[in-house]
């Protein structure tokens, strides 16, 4: 629907960030979203700045950070997000196993949140944190 | 709102289920979700039967499993789950600091969905499953 | 949080729909969604109007209706739309085992419409309507 | 996106499960939901025997399962679903009428509770169970 | 999926509906939505007379109804709806630049949302209405 | 649930933080969002960041900005979001009746979103961008 920007076209601003993206992930070019946020040049640079810090290895791993990543695409139901991170989940080693077991427990979360909202259920006092 | 079913005022057929998250989860009584479930035991059984199964460790870690539990209940904005279940990730091994990395990470996955959706981002071929 | 207008200071604009629905529902006094809608005069009257609308008797009988209402106040986590719709179902006959088996579909479709997502599962051709 | 597992190349675990899938509808063949979520074979079986019990008959008939069904579907934006509920509800008894009815009553519920979510509406006292 | 039912097609009843749609917006046809929800009369009507009433300039002018609009379609990943609100928020005046800010500032209030979710905050007293 | 970072208790990098948002804001203490989120300080000071860049005058005016951060937060059903962002939208500018008219704009596009879903309706040639 939105415009693609390609690398040749993309203003320096825009190639800035496109370039520090293929150097942190070590690719040749950028996937369709950055492409697709080079509409707005500020947020571009803001989302990857976050993406970048929020992403990078720390007390949770990078397989961690991105299956968490799909489990909340998966319950929002973004497609391209389910894609694109899928790939990266993969990538930085979730299995076919793993990937299973993921959406067994997405899918029970979705069910067992909407029993509790059903049930109204009053949180029990050894859950309240002190 | 619901009535809590008590132990002492349960069916056998609603205390099987009880004494199994008892010994299953080494705890003297069970939270307030599964007494709240008791007012439809064949629901109570069914879940408990699959959340036992999608819970036990496997290719995922528990404290992985609870993670993606939490990811899930805070995108769908359920205050019971995110007590229960940030509960149940501190004690399978969840520290403070992936705790915040988890919320951040978290955070991250619902503003990019939207940006996803909002620019209809078509997806990219090398992320398609061959 | 919001102010709840009484009968006693409404002005006639909000009265005339405030009579209207204790008349529809014969009921003594609105409940306090209504009380708290007035604070914008228009909006109060247009839901209204909808809501009898769709909620009057016809294909379907108004205990599905309040169910089906249920099922999407539970999808979205509205409190105050489950204690609301949830008096409702049980005025227009809804029983406790019905009750139960709702909120047992409710999460398992909230289950199954992720897994749906999270496999990307295309439509088969038998589901397309003609 | 993800690999359609047909019969003839499943293992006799995942076969066992189409058959009682088959069997249970009276169809010749299992749809894609299913041959997709062959992927984990312990989802697919534990994902069926749950569906298969909860959507039985039982005090709600099953049109108005698969039109509870429906509702959170469409709430929840799955086309996969709205799609293959929305057959299953027809060959259930969901006449052209009933889907009209289905859909307002659906779209309200869907404004309604962003209504009282605006306000933050307190629970009447009437409605909150003994 | 759905049929789009065309003009010359139509029921007076549904013809007298697009004939105010196309006069009230100074278009030659009805879009797709109006054609589709023509499957129901009743709730076409409905919503036609409730979203002509909810659009029309007031307090708040067209280009904000429709960028509200927009927000709320790209929180809900409603492809359709960012297609036609965005071609309408643009035709009421929307820049690139107004569309650019509006993405980011949806994208946050979805993260600083699941963040206010995942740590419970308490509403601060200044901020409950008197 | 969690705790209040106050400011005297505060480390100097939490401590940077909340001098920034009280400088920015002129206002004499930070709201409680700020003081849970100090329990993980990167992501105080990315996400405080981020708001200060998104929610600063643009193409769009304060009001306006915070308009839209309200109606996805009514959308998402977010009570501490619509709070804190109902007080800011008013202190910007924002009338009781642009708050209902906001109101029914976010109930009507909650609605037209689920018709769309419910219809599968395909996207106009005319709504897609060239």
């Amino acid at each position: 629907m939105t415009k693609l920007m390609e690398y040749a076209e993309a203003t320096p601003e825009v190639r800035a960030v496109f370039d520090d993206i293929m150097r942190t992930r070590g690719v040749a070019d950028v996937n369709n979203f950055w492409k697709a946020l080079a509409a707005h040049p500020p947020t571009l640079a803001r989302t990857w700045e976050s993406l970048k810090a929020v992403m990078a290895p720390g007390a949770l791993d990078p397989a961690v950070k991105e299956m968490l990543y799909l489990a909340v695409s998966i319950t929002n139901g973004c497609s391209y997000c389910i894609a694109s991170h899928g790939a990266a989940a993969r990538k930085a080693g979730m299995t076919e196993e793993m990937w299973g077991e993921l959406m067994a427990v997405v899918g029970m979360a979705n069910e067992t949140n909407r029993l509790a909202f059903a049930l109204q259920v009053p949180v029990d006092p050894q859950f309240r944190t002190p």
